[in-house]
């Protein structure tokens, strides 16, 4: 019977969302991008953007194959931001979706069981946002994340806050301004206070994480303002590593766009144990789904 | 003919409205309280708020009068949360209101006249929001500010933001449970930290900054990690106000819930400049209104 199921996985972010269609002997068949799937933003968004992923993945799927692959076939696990938070992944949960089966994790932890290939291993994503988990035991134990404002220290999104918070000390003249002022009021394209707080007013965790842009050239030149910004968020990822790498001797996978940067401020202790990520996330979320499925079934 | 005219004095803020009536030689005939009016936020909700705490305020002194008075006879002096912000204040300019005329202020700048009674001098609230300004050659020069999160810091949102953020630290066990957190847990009713973030994200302004009523038993008994949010805000506070009394010797008023708290910390010379408020931003605001209406019709 399994022999005719076929295996999704999903990586759905804030922007994009990401299928990976495989068989059951872990081909590849086909693959598809769609749009925002984060569960606790917009959970309808998020269901629109995994059937248009899943579609695309199938139909490229299906140009190879004789027969088309319906839904009902599929066995999904779909690792979606917003998961983490229970009240809304308890939400998505009570959709009467159209696959064999629906098997919901976060994106962080898809990306974790991805970069491990499903054996135990730590994992922190440092990009847009920032959180950390570690696979152990069967089970997940996860530290930080907890969104925007009150979390995701270091992330992209807090540098960029910190970056326009100077940015207004310094034109409110609380302090002389800087380079990075400069740099932020040429990203913004103004250096008036009320067309930056209107501007502001607006913002998302991606607008904010987008001027990092303007930062990083900063930090390479040793500016003293952007570097200690940077410093502060790598004290904070160093103890998030520490407490997830503490009572057992894992390896540790750095996802994201900042994980390069970060990496670099590591103690040599942390850094001894980093390591490349062995899959993605989608494959990582297949695992999941794997795992969840054929124990239901007692396989 | 200006004989004829009422003055009425709004203070807007982001929960209540209040409103005073005076007759053109300054006496008292009324006053009404009613809700929100922070222009930036809710315009149409603002001009019912305002309309509602001016009905009032006609209503007491009608008790007390022969004759009705009417909207048209009323100069309005409306001291607004929001109207700081200039594209908020245009769009609310453009109402096609009832009264004799409309003069439209910040209620920063409304509490700053009221505090001097017009005359020139500086003025700090720090309450739910943080922001300073001085009166001076008949112009503001406006500090700080900006909102939250990105401004607005040493506020109550702020302290009761930097409280929560601290907690989660504490959960995820990257720093040790103290006082602060089992205090911000308690207030809560929890210490999951899903519980916690779920709560956040309905929180505004307000729901942060009545977690300080929690912060100040344990800064009154020096609490240390209290105590240092205290201080950080506290040297923000006295660089704004060194800034706002630089190249002049006008006094300073502190305004709000925490001015009190903070005024405890200004260096000597900051302390030797600080002054009680002569009158309430509803005065201040029938002040601005005047000097506004006057000026036009050339008396």
């Amino acid at each position: 019977m399994s022999s005719d199921l076929f295996f999704i996985g999903i990586d759905g972010g804030g922007t994009k969302c990401r299928a990976r269609l495989e068989d059951s002997k872990g081909t590849l068949l086909g693959e598809g991008v769609s749009g925002p799937a984060n569960i606790m933003r917009d959970s309808e968004l998020a269901k629109a953007s995994m059937l248009d992923a899943i579609s695309l993945a199938i139909a490229s799927a299906n140009t190879n194959c004789d027969n088309a692959i319906g839904l009902s076939q599929c066995v999904v696990g779909a690792g979606l931001a917003g998961a983490n938070i229970a009240s809304a992944k308890q939400v998505f949960e009570t959709w009467t979706h159209p696959f064999h089966s629906l098997h919901v994790l976060s994106d962080l932890h898809a990306a974790c069981l991805g970069a491990h290939d499903g054996e135990s291993g730590a994992a922190i994503i440092i990009g847009t946002g920032s959180s950390g988990t570690v696979w152990h035991n069967h089970a997940f134990h996860d530290v930080g994340g907890h969104g925007f404002p009150i979390g995701d220290k270091a992330s992209g999104a807090w540098l960029g806050l910190q970056a326009v918070k100077h940015t207004l000390l310094c034109l409110d003249e609380l302090a002389p301004i800087d380079a990075l002022a400069t740099q932020i009021c040429s990203a913004l394209k103004t250096n008036d206070i009320n067309d930056i707080v209107s501007q502001c007013a607006t913002f998302n965790t991606h607008h904010y994480a987008a001027l990092v842009e303007q930062m990083l050239p900063l930090l390479y030149a040793k500016d003293e303002t952007v570097s200690a910004l940077f410093e502060e968020g790598a004290a904070y990822i160093e103890r998030m590593a520490q407490r997830l790498l503490a009572q057992h001797d894992y390896p540790l996978a750095m996802i994201g766009g900042l994980s390069n940067v970060y990496s670099t401020y590591f103690s040599d202790s942390i850094k001894a144990r980093l390591v490349a990520c062995k899959a993605t996330p989608q494959q990582g979320a297949i695992h999941y789904a794997k795992a969840a499925c054929f124990q239901l079934k007692g396989e």
